[in-house]
């Protein structure tokens, strides 16, 4: 997150402001967390590193025949290139358009709800903006935190990202039909998730394949219940 | 960037704040630049997603013979790692540790360069966060913007992360040893790029192979000159 918004140094922005912006989110996050619960619908915050393979991942579950109604809304700087391969996949879809923002916040969420049919769904994705730090912070209300990491990104990134790792319930490696050609040490991953993580839980996933991917929809329906 | 922070949504937060905030920045960037272009050296702002290869591409230029005196910071949340790679690379290197900020700034720079003999070096790399928005926009005091995108993020980047390609003097396109294994689209990306960046300049490396290394050392010679 930025050392100057409402997450960072105290020094450099008034700590009274800082608290306060977080608190706000905070507070939207949790009326959308009720609606949501409330609802029966279970809503995940999809994070991870530009070109990660969340969208992929949301194509490839929507290639199985899972039963479940999914949609999704979908954070971009300055395109709705996601969201537009989502309904494409046949997850209805919503962009939000971010502008400068690197994040999503509860807001947009509330916002993008407002224009959706969300009742109707079962799994509810919140596709984050591609960034491994500032989307950990900013609940959203949503019940499960995702981090997509591809395997090119190599085994360090729970030690480099520490804040993102502890806020996942799942870490989903993806692109893992690329191990082949990659000198990437599967268990160095693992140690370094176990670091920052007490109890780690990692699925190894290729929207190539789709190996792994009907464990991940095992994983979200174990969770929605 | 944070719309909470000194460069988003002014909705959110005061604008006053955020306008001093970046002015602040602004001043001790331009108080680096003057000492390092006073000095000859050239600052380079080495920027990039996580896992996109920076460090590894600063490990393989010093590799080459370059006959250059080649220094660097290094800016991670949690580790010293890239840094000690750097340093074990041959390029003395001292790591900004930046706790929970998602990009390095000014004054971060000018405090690491007061515990280094920056002065003996010709090319003086700031490795800044992995991190493909927030850090475009800190001006650290650097020569030229350089942004690490491997191949495995995609084609669509430049197009989803516009203000950190259009702050971009050189794009290196990392992790060319993989392409045989993707399906990645070449012409794609050069017409994504030049969308948002009027006279775009690549260049493709592999810090595996080699391959682009000396390129990637010409571009800086001249752009030293």
């Amino acid at each position: 997150m930025c050392d100057t918004c409402g997450c960072g140094d105290p020094t450099v922005i008034p700590v009274e402001i800082r608290e306060s912006l977080l608190a706000r989110n905070d507070h939207q996050a949790q009326h959308n967390r009720e609606h949501l619960e409330e609802a029966g619908v279970l809503a995940v915050n999809l994070m991870g590193s530009p070109g990660s393979g969340k969208t992929a991942l949301l194509e490839a579950l929507a290639k199985l025949s899972t039963g479940r109604r999914i949609q999704a809304v979908s954070g971009d700087l300055a395109t709705t290139r996601d969201s537009d391969r989502l309904t494409a996949a046949g997850i209805p879809c919503r962009a939000i358009t971010t502008g400068t923002a690197c994040h999503l916040d509860a807001d947009m969420v509330h916002h993008a709800l407002h224009h959706m049919e969300w009742r109707e769904c079962e799994w509810f994705f919140i596709e984050n903006v591609g960034n491994l730090v500032c989307p950990a912070i900013y609940d959203l209300g949503q019940a499960a935190n995702i981090v997509a990491l591809s395997v090119t990104e190599g085994e360090d990134k729970p030690l480099k990202y520490p804040v993102m790792f502890q806020h996942t319930d799942l870490v989903v490696l993806t692109k893992v039909d690329l191990l082949p050609h990659l000198d990437f040490d599967l268990a160095a991953l693992e140690d370094a998730l176990a670091r920052v993580v007490p109890e780690p839980r990692m699925l190894r996933v290729s929207a190539q394949t789709g190996e792994g991917i009907e464990a991940f929809a095992e994983w979200l329906a174990k969770r929605a219940q």
